[in-house]
């Protein structure tokens, strides 16, 4: 039996260890597919990336070609490699990266080049026992001093490669021992070569398929506020349809497209440095205001703040209690939150558009402040006499997130108003779709809502007249309306 | 009277004119003070930047000295200048990030230099003719493959630099057009001259003041949590206060230090990145758990996103009606963050000593959902026959994102645990200033708090005895407690 039951473990081990080397050419395999797919992947999430390649794989080969080609070769010397090195280190993903590069390349190769010869020369004068300790000193402090200044936030946002290659060129050039007459002809070489890799990266970025860093910007901002907006869109329904049926919304089945806002921060800032790099390219101008889009991104990314919040707030709902609580704000939050989105999609749509918001955005911002307003008037009408405070908080919570939400919304809705002005957004035509369409504020599960806007008086099939109340901060005018014009919940009016 | 106008108008141009002139070297002097001003803060803000600076100067004056230097001069020829190049574009602020670079950059140089030899003699094959126009296509073809490799997330975060110098390196060594036997010499003379020059970086960024990537991120990760520990412990106090004197707590005398956690995701990810490219320093051993960090990381900023939202809440919390109910919760909110915010203090404790953190954090996680419990109880006695909801609604929201700060920092204290398992910190000697301190869970603004933790018992001065109840979810349970234990409000009992 024991030595059947060893038989049997080192049968078993053998097969076990055949099986892995028979499984080898499959993992291996396996691992090949894995690796394809993901490229795959990369390429189709953004095909700019493959034309990104193949252009770096253009400008490199044109490059090393004329360094190659033995005439230019012989007429630069071993400078042509400067070119090729410039190509490398100079292409980025964006025009306004590669320009900017380029350009902080060759004017730091400039001057720092002319302070080169001037230290050169100034060192000359200690004769040849001083020259190589004035030289160090010089290189030393430069060095020092240039280096420290990259600490400064606008020099490192802005100039940062720049002054890298002016501690390089100057280091080489006050050091390199030649004599002056020698290394204005070797910086007039080295200058050349660095303008034409510069030059070639310049135009190939620009004029083959270009990919410039504002309109992605400009996209990425638009494509944020759709983001937010598909899910205070989805909010509502999902989350009080939800729990309706299951008695609890784990918060999965939301779009979590907006967490990705959460850390936009450095890549938007990285974009609005570049764009400010780059010429005026299909709607934009030169001077567009680029900085603008960074305001707008950050309220949307205080909106994604509030989100994360009420998606918190979500899990954590599974108190049976609240239904019936609810219920009662499920009207004006699921209004407000889908208002919301309409309003961001608007102003998303107005931004990928061109075109000024005002009429659309505003009419959703209006609705969804009166949806908040509504929200109110519900807090205050609901009964709390049989109420569990402690069951209904998750709900209130939502309730009063959606508030600062909704005050978030208004801010996006300003600074996009203001960016159209700024950058001369076209006036909107009149768009017959978007009408301004009242909610049914005076009906709403019960409970009547005794604010109403100005126009009010356009409902005439509203027999009730109601006084016109603007201020309703104030809980007491509130409680002194509900008691001549609320009617008692469950009571309904055909009217409407 | 109007000549007389003119006149005056003349002599006020005049003299505004004069005063601008003279005011220009008083401008000039501001504009220089306020640089020097900004220098001098830059400098005393993180003192290692200019001790940086420094090192950076210091390896640039020794590398050139030794291309300067004729002996090496005649031996490295002009590969001398690669020394001087790879010191300036290697050396970077901490540790890691130099040896990142350095070791990709030396690795990358080997790679490609070899590759490019086989480039150059599978070329020749194909005659003088064909040569350029293969080395060309093979130009093209790793150009374009290396550069999209480039954005994979996994080498773009470890070896970007390297594929840089890889392409760099094999379009150099493949279309210099020297012959296979010089271009070893070459190649072994700019191989030489860059581990020269990384060598010295690495040496200098390590022996002289080293600035640890690793001991940064231990250190980031442990400020922030004390960051939103001095927010939390402060928070109770100032907001509940601030509102009974002025009926509104602007959330300006709060402590904003939280804030910078919000966007501190991509300085943690590149500094774990670094980290792991140092060896063992000072406390932490060669494979320290780097990566757990970013874990802590994240849950932290999850903490600061709710911050955020309860910072919003204070804003809008301007009516006067909730100052009643707000009294009624403002004993188990205050404990309920104070609490918390201990528990993260004793994390950052323990991490900056680095000692287990379980004694000392574990009792304060325990009190904080002691006083969760508390708020519960608070707001299912809390009487609402007067109350209004929508008044109560904003304290009663900071009430519910105090219970996701609960749990969030409970999430918090776990990870730390973890990590100091997964770095073996030491265990805590006991601390007797550090005792299981019970908070008065009984009597709390004359409300009885049915739930008692396991160890109630030792409370032998309270005579009513009370069943354990250990559910607390269900409403049902807490009514049928409160319908039997709970004194009127008001009622006060003299035995605690």
């Amino acid at each position: 039996m024991d030595i059947d039951s060893t038989a049997q473990d080192k049968a078993r081990l053998f097969a076990g260890a055949w099986g892995r080397v028979k499984a080898l050419p499959g993992k291996l395999k396996a691992k090949v597919t894995s690796t394809a797919k993901s490229i795959k992947k990369l390429g189709q999430d953004d095909p700019r990336r493959l034309t990104h390649s193949l252009k770096v794989g253009l400008a490199l080969t044109l490059v090393s070609l004329l360094y190659y080609a033995r005439p230019i070769y012989d007429g630069f010397g071993v400078s042509g490699m400067w070119a090729v090195l410039t190509v490398v280190v100079v292409f980025e993903f964006t025009v306004g990266g590669t320009l900017s590069k380029s350009l902080n390349r060759g004017f730091a190769t400039f001057l720092a080049g002319a302070l080169g010869l001037g230290a050169d020369y100034f060192a000359s004068l200690f004769g040849k026992n001083g020259e190589p300790i004035v030289l160090g000193i010089l290189v030393f402090l430069l060095a020092a001093a240039a280096t420290f200044s990259r600490f400064f936030p606008r020099i490192k946002a802005r100039y940062d490669y720049g002054v890298l290659i002016f501690i390089l060129t100057f280091s080489l050039v006050a050091v390199s021992g030649y004599r002056v007459n020698e290394l204005v002809v070797l910086a007039h070489q080295r200058l050349s070569t660095i303008i034409m890799g510069g030059a070639t990266c310049m135009l190939i970025s620009i004029f083959v398929c270009p990919v410039w860093a504002g309109e992605d910007l400009h996209k990425a901002i638009a494509s944020n506020l759709e983001k937010l907006a598909t899910y205070l869109e989805g909010f509502g329904g999902v989350y009080f349809q939800s729990s309706e049926i299951d008695g609890m919304g784990t918060g999965k089945s939301f779009p979590q497209g907006y967490k990705s806002i959460l850390n936009s921060k450095s890549s938007e800032e990285s974009l609005a440095n570049f764009a400010r790099w780059e010429p005026g390219h299909g709607r934009f101008r030169l001077r567009h205001p680029w900085k603008h889009y960074l305001k707008i991104g950050a309220l949307a990314r205080q909106c994604a703040y509030q989100i994360e919040a009420i998606n918190g707030c979500i899990g954590s709902d599974h108190i049976h209690g609240s239904e019936e609580f609810k219920g009662k704000i499920e009207g004006s939050c699921t209004r407000m939150s889908a208002e919301c989105g309409k309003t961001l999609k608007a102003l998303a749509k107005s931004m990928k558009t061109m075109t000024d918001p005002y009429s659309s955005a505003n009419t959703h911002v209006e609705n969804s402040k009166a949806a908040m307003k509504d929200l109110k008037f519900a807090l205050k009408a609901a009964s709390l006499e049989n109420a569990d405070l402690a069951a209904i908080l998750p709900a209130a919570t939502v309730g009063s997130i959606l508030v600062e939400i909704v005050k978030c919304v208004e801010k996006i809705s300003e600074a996009v108003h203001e960016l159209s002005q700024l950058a001369h957004f076209e006036k909107e035509t009149v768009e017959p779709t978007v009408s301004p369409e009242k909610p049914p504020q005076l009906l709403h599960r019960g409970i009547i809502q005794p604010v109403l806007d100005g126009d009010s008086t356009a409902n005439d099939n509203v027999v009730i007249t109601i006084h016109e109340i603007i201020s309703t901060d104030s809980p007491e005018n509130g409680k002194a309306c509900d008691q001549h014009q609320v009617p008692k919940p469950g009571q309904k009016i055909e009217a409407l």
